[in-house]
């Protein structure tokens, strides 16, 4: 994507205190101090890369107010309150570049029934299915194969990007994104033996994401045994993570990458999950919990605790045991000495 | 979805032994002892959330022979043989109408080669594409853009939801359900280093999924590099999980959510493996052997045998070590006395 | 799938130094040795499988120049320098019959924006989507559904196979094959906590794939926040991989299936990462470093160095504290008979 923003345009969304030098060059791209290019915007996010500053060969750099030091030939120094917050600003202007908003309508190769309830303000991308009775809020975007099965309620100001499944009977809230292939509502994993033989158990119950929940590419929430899985306000899920059913998440959670929430287990508000933890089902998990990376957790979690390992542990004594563990070879050696000395005794 | 039965075809669906009180509530959910409303069904389904019921707000509560207790207000106690089977048939008559059987045909927006088979009782789904000599049983359902790739044969009764992708020359069993966004046949892993680069190892085999199998959404089943890679009868398989090519997977095996099979590896009947277990190449895992969650499998499993952790031990050993890890400190302190003791002695 | 040589067309193909025996069967199947049928091709591609090859069942053998045996009745022995690199050349011919080349040009079905360049001797396959200003080089091929986003590149000979989902603005190599539902260019997990909610933090870098790299089915590379996402040339990513923003991935490693690196994490060339393996953030992974299987990576990995276990450590360290770990028990007891005798002395 070609950008290009003058001096005056940045500096009209990055509200700089104070700029010091001058460039000719328009800001074309956006990169880190170590490399940028001329025409390239940095920032300095974080005081220890402050030694890198000197050295960039960015056109414009974005610094704080306690920064010490002059621009280059051709560079520009933009002094504003928070570099990493100023350059978000800019990064969402481009975003909109981005993704530019799109027509409101249906694009006539999407199938659309006659039951279904379709927003004036939103848009149906080419080749998505919206079955019978479904209905898409106000300037919601479903990019492309996107299917929303019979009954769903997709909320507004949604963003369904391409090839996303919403099966039927699930709602979606307002301001939701769901990255590519993510599938909500496919069937829990329930099964009883019965004569040598898994019966399925009916997964009749549905899947109800909370406003501003965002969900990352090929995730799959899984629709419950009766009444619903459910994801709360504002939390945000990264790709390939699992929620199984009859889960029920808080709000303002983070779900890393390759998470799996076995079912029924719930969550409070405020958890982190780190990336590839696997939560055992029937369990609960406090509010504001954090689980580190790896974790496998098959025991509640109080609320406010942070655990790690597996079976995971509270993280400080996790850190002791992994510890002692290393030292395993010098605690058999003592204890080979001491067996000596007591052989000899 | 709005599903309403009145007390008498809950009955009939039931099969009450005894009936205790009365309601005038028609019943629109099923829900949890705890959480259920007035109307609302509920039940105890394990003795141990006995001291729940007399709380429930249930208009209908399903209950065991040997539950002694009275109905509230405008309640009803059915006494049946088996709560939780009760609760099933009731799901399954609600499956029914939240999945409706389709009509038989072909969608016009689906894209069918004129030399792919498709039986005059099945549904092809808007925007599923059947490649040439594929062939598609009778009665079964590709629910909305599913790709059957050339030379496939998908048996009868089978459930393909939206986005399945089944790749060329693979074979479905009968009444097999694949959830949205499976993908069978894609090609195994396999390279030859040489001259510095990975050449690719052609994938040459297929996929066979056997009678009843059920596979969750997003999960892949590669192609074998020759011969095939199988999946036999019964076995029931959850989301994103990884099955390697030339796996070979027994009967009435059930695995879990994100579980990895690395390829040639043979897994015989009714093996469970527990989410996120990861299963080395080219090893057997006997009939009947279980693995349990978080694991991490390195070495043959013997029938029968249950397994745990990373890598993985029988059982009751690493249950043993995993306590004896957790009293490290406890050692170290011992071994630390025992050496002043013995610097004194 | 029908495939059927003779074995003339066999000994073209596989050019054998030696032909001992004969067969009157037409070759239509590969096997392995012991499985093999008549009518079949098998080879002796480990001589710990020698022991095998006078039972086959097979029509033809391939067997190396050392090999000391005769044929059975109706069967043939090719001598051959490296039976597995000649089986290899025999599968890259049936993988032609398997995946023969499709015709140029654009399906009816599929959606093309005006503004998108397509080679002429691209294919486009069914209910593709190509958006406004992207590209399809020579000879590509999108199989099925594939999405291709505003301003996209895909180089010349690529494959992309159903269902795949190539963001915008992404930049794809020559020769690369994406598996069904691999999703490049989904946003980076990025979020800053402002006033108790998680602030989105734009996504509005790209991500780019170099030559000859393959990326197994489900598989999630995720754009940068900017900057890039990079894999390196000639690298093989297997299924349900995860890949974070602003990863930057060298050339001719291989990431085995259901891995997770996350994001800023760099890994040199011909790193080799296990299945189910989790690299940390903000990691430096040296060339030809090797990471086993189901390991949690929370440290740089210096070049040539092989690690293992969660948190990982160099391999040989690992495996002794794992030995030392399943020797617990008899530590436990060692340490309480010293007690025993200090107690007494």
């Amino acid at each position: 994507m070609q950008v290009s923003f003058t001096l005056a345009e940045i500096s009209a969304i990055t509200l700089p205190a104070r700029t010091v030098g001058a460039t000719t060059e328009p800001i074309r791209g956006i990169a880190s101090l170590g490399t940028a290019q001329p025409g390239d915007i940095t920032f300095l996010g974080n005081n220890k890369y402050k030694a890198s500053v000197p050295a960039t060969q960015a056109s414009v750099v974005l610094l704080p107010p306690d920064y010490v030091g002059t621009p280059g030939p051709n560079q520009v120094h933009l002094i504003v309150e928070n570099p990493s917050a100023a350059l978000s600003r800019l990064c969402s202007r481009i975003e909109q570049a981005l993704w530019p908003k799109p027509k409101a309508g249906v694009h006539p190769s999407a199938v659309v029934a006659k039951g279904a309830r379709i927003a004036p303000s939103a848009t149906i991308g080419p080749l998505c299915v919206v079955e019978d009775g479904a209905s898409v809020g106000e300037r919601t975007y479903l990019q492309s194969g996107v299917f929303v099965g019979r009954g769903s309620f997709v909320g507004e100001d949604c963003w369904l990007m391409a090839g996303v499944v919403v099966s039927a009977e699930c709602t979606v809230g307002k301001r939701v994104r769901l990255h590519p292939g993510v599938v909500i509502g496919a069937d829990g994993f329930g099964y009883e033996l019965a004569k040598g033989r898994h019966e399925k158990v009916p997964q009749v119950g549905t899947v109800v994401l909370g406003d501003d929940v965002e969900v990352g590419a090929n995730s799959t929430i899984d629709r419950s045994r009766f009444e619903k899985t459910a994801v709360g306000e504002g939390t945000k899920i990264d790709n390939l993570v699992q929620i199984g059913h009859n889960v029920v998440i808080g709000s303002h959670c983070l779900l890393c990458g390759q998470v799996g929430i076995a079912g029924s287990t719930t969550l409070g508000d405020y958890v982190v999950v780190g990336g590839q933890c696997g939560v055992a089902g029937h369990l609960n998990v406090g509010s504001g919990a954090m689980i580190a990376a790896h974790s496998g957790v098959k025991d509640d979690i109080p609320a406010k605790t942070t655990v790690w390992g597996s079976p995971s542990l509270p993280l400080l004594l996790e850190q002791k045991l992994t510890i002692l563990r290393n030292r395993l070879p010098e605690l058999f050696k003592r204890v080979g000495e001491l067996e000596k000395k007591a052989g000899k005794g």
